[in-house]
């Protein structure tokens, strides 16, 4: 049994308390309470970049890769793009209350499903400062009150986040309560944190595979997890060459370093002698690195040794998180879905092709999130999908799949309106 | 780490590789086999009253109440009726390939949500041998293979019925495999079962307290658990005589020993002294015993001892599954609602009330999967509500609450269409 530090029982039992109440907040009064966290993220940056500066200071001191220390970065733009991120959660219609399922039964029952607040969500994440503002704007409009546990890394400008958001809540008479940020950097916090099931109702854990695996063996409340995207492409035998040049390029390429950017590239042999080449060239155009099979190889002649590689086993079913792609030729769609089957993580999943069967197949027999046809993975997105913005992207099966929004971060009560029925 | 059953091994990987098939059979090939297992648990009931007899001559030896007993009794009427249960599930629509929230986004991608199977659901359940017919004919329908571990004092019987399935399935050309029953009996295996995330996508404990909660620390995958139903009826100041007494009665006596049956009723001062007695007198009749507080004691005058006896604390809070019933009289609906909140089980909560802004004060305020006004909470049930059939009634908020029917059992994934669309 672990000790649960007293600072994660405060934080919890306050959220609890202030969920009653954001619950039963109007929409208007939520919206009000977005727009002036929006402004104060315009208007009072100082602080905010102070600990900022602290953080990427020590971020260097560490020796943080480059492309890290970009994403911890807050400056004027950011924050005014943060500020226009929670505005357009103001904007999106307010889940909560909306009745579906509406009907009224043989024996004059009146029933439907409302949607209503989760409860409590606890949040694990990492390094980028701006999941802060992103989580707590769909959590307030969602009325879920929200426990934030960042990482060390971002630690001051989390906090100075925080203190914003809470300030900016006070000021338009919400209590600040609903949003509660957990300060002890103790890595036991996790641990804890993913037993308080009576506090948390749901714990969306943002991070590495070992968080995920951990808080998948150890949680005792409902999770939700995902962020890990081994993605594939399939260029099939009829690919056009444009479409696979361009959808491959910008799977691969528009940007590198998050979960649905494009691994792994399967082509079909009786494509591959005529798309592999301008694929190729293209990827190697923007600086990646291929690693092929020997069939891709031989088909590639000539090797530039910088940017084509022969791929070793491991590089199928790799997240690279870098302009690195793996590149396999198979010899039908049935192999390309094994593969797919074998090494996906259930995240985003492409066909290029022009052959109507083969894409309904694909459709019908890759089993992920998001699975598209002739179009770039980098869709897999909460804002380009339509819901406004996104707390997570879900490869569980259960409640949400693919980009989470408000309405992932509900639920629903079942209202039966009587006049006296009894059951015969 | 536990070491695993080899039977259980075999029965998940084959469910697994039954589950892919399964999941693309078309909804007539499904309501055939559907209507075969029916038609089978029509004609074919020697071998299953025969194992039901060993179960029944067992449970005698081992002295189990009358009412299990009887819970699990299998003769040639009920028989014929979870025939008829298998029947209604096969004239349900099918969930699968449903598509909802499709659109046509500014770039012109295609994009829907469409719902397909879990998976793998694993079911661990306790006496009723009608449950099997169930669990198998919801997932058949939705295109979930499933692993049953059910009761030991239904073994026989249950082994019985999955054989009769099995068949009917194989004569009509579907793979037996879907259905997997774990014949170890070994308390181990429920302890194996949790942990097995790889093969089980869903984990469904039918069962006491005891179980739900070794689920909720144990399982490594999402399970939904409920069951559990401490259910309050609140007789507000207004409620209607004729309202109050029948949906009392109902709510506790038309079947004392389910979840959804009534344990407390809390009653308005001002409403007690007009409707406690004959409230009280209706239930008596039909063999209720009142556990009152001391208002309620004083207000039904002269003792009759048999049937109203003082409340102890742990009467409230407490599923009684039995003709016995908490009573309590509250000075107001907000100590109502305090009382449901503080000792409810999010289940089934009803108000009797002619007063309009306190139903829907009620409706909003109380938190469970099913709330009612002027309605028996034997409501709270997929049958009642329209969704033709039940596998579980969830207490959870995530995925499913209430009454999990077909759609519960299935997921969705996210369809992209598009022809060339990249991100800028």
């Amino acid at each position: 049994m672990t000790t649960v530090a007293a600072e994660l029982i405060e934080r919890t039992t306050a959220a609890r308390a202030a969920a009653r109440a954001l619950a039963k907040l109007p929409t208007e009064a939520k919206n009000r309470a977005l727009l002036a966290i929006a402004e104060s993220l315009e208007k009072q940056q100082a602080d905010v970049i102070a600990a900022n500066n602290i953080d990427l200071a020590a971020g260097r001191q560490a020796g943080l890769a480059e492309s890290l220390l970009d994403r911890l970065m807050l400056n004027r733009e950011r924050l005014v793009g943060m500020a226009k991120d929670v505005r357009s959660v103001a904007a999106l219609p307010d889940p909560v209350g909306e009745a579906y399922d509406a009907r009224t039964l043989p024996n004059g029952l009146r029933i439907e499903r409302r949607r209503v607040p989760l409860g409590v969500i606890g949040v694990i994440y990492e390094a980028r400062p701006n999941v802060t503002t992103d989580i707590v704007s769909l959590c307030l409009k969602s009325g879920n009150a929200v426990v934030l546990r960042g990482g060390k890394e971002a630690f001051n400008s989390n906090q100075a986040l925080v203190k914003l958001i809470r300030m900016a809540l006070a000021n338009f008479g919400v209590t600040p309560e609903i949003v509660q940020f957990v300060t002890s950097t103790d890595r036991a916090i996790v641990e804890q944190m993913v037993k308080l099931d009576e506090h948390i109702d749901l714990l969306i854990p943002r991070g590495g595979i070992n968080l995920i695996k951990f808080v998948r063996e150890e949680a005792t409340m409902p999770a939700i997890t995902g962020g890990i995207g081994v993605v594939h492409a399939f260029v099939d035998a009829t690919a056009d060459e444009k479409k696979a040049v361009e959808i491959i390029h910008n799977s691969k390429v528009q940007r590198p370093s998050v979960c649905n950017a494009l691994d792994t590239m399967l082509i079909h042999a009786s494509a591959a002698p005529r798309l592999l080449q301008p694929i190729a060239r293209r990827l190697i155009g923007a600086g990646v690195e291929l690693r092929c099979d020997q069939r891709a190889i031989s088909l590639l002649g000539p090797i530039d040794e910088r940017h084509v590689k022969a791929a070793a086993p491991d590089d199928f079913g790799q997240e690279f998180l870098a302009l690195v792609m793996s590149v396999r030729v198979v010899d039908s769609m049935s192999e390309a879905i094994e593969h797919i089957e074998r090494h996906g993580s259930g995240h985003t999943e492409t066909i290029v092709t022009e052959d109507y069967t083969n894409a309904m197949r694909f459709l019908d027999e890759v089993d992920a999130a998001v699975v598209e046809v002739n179009a770039s993975t980098r869709f897999n997105d909460g804002g380009q999908l339509g819901l406004g913005a996104e707390v997570a992207i879900s490869t569980n099966k259960l409640h949400a799949r693919g980009p989470m929004g408000l309405r992932e971060l509900t639920s629903y009560k079942w209202i039966v309106l009587g006049d006296g029925q009894v059951r015969p």
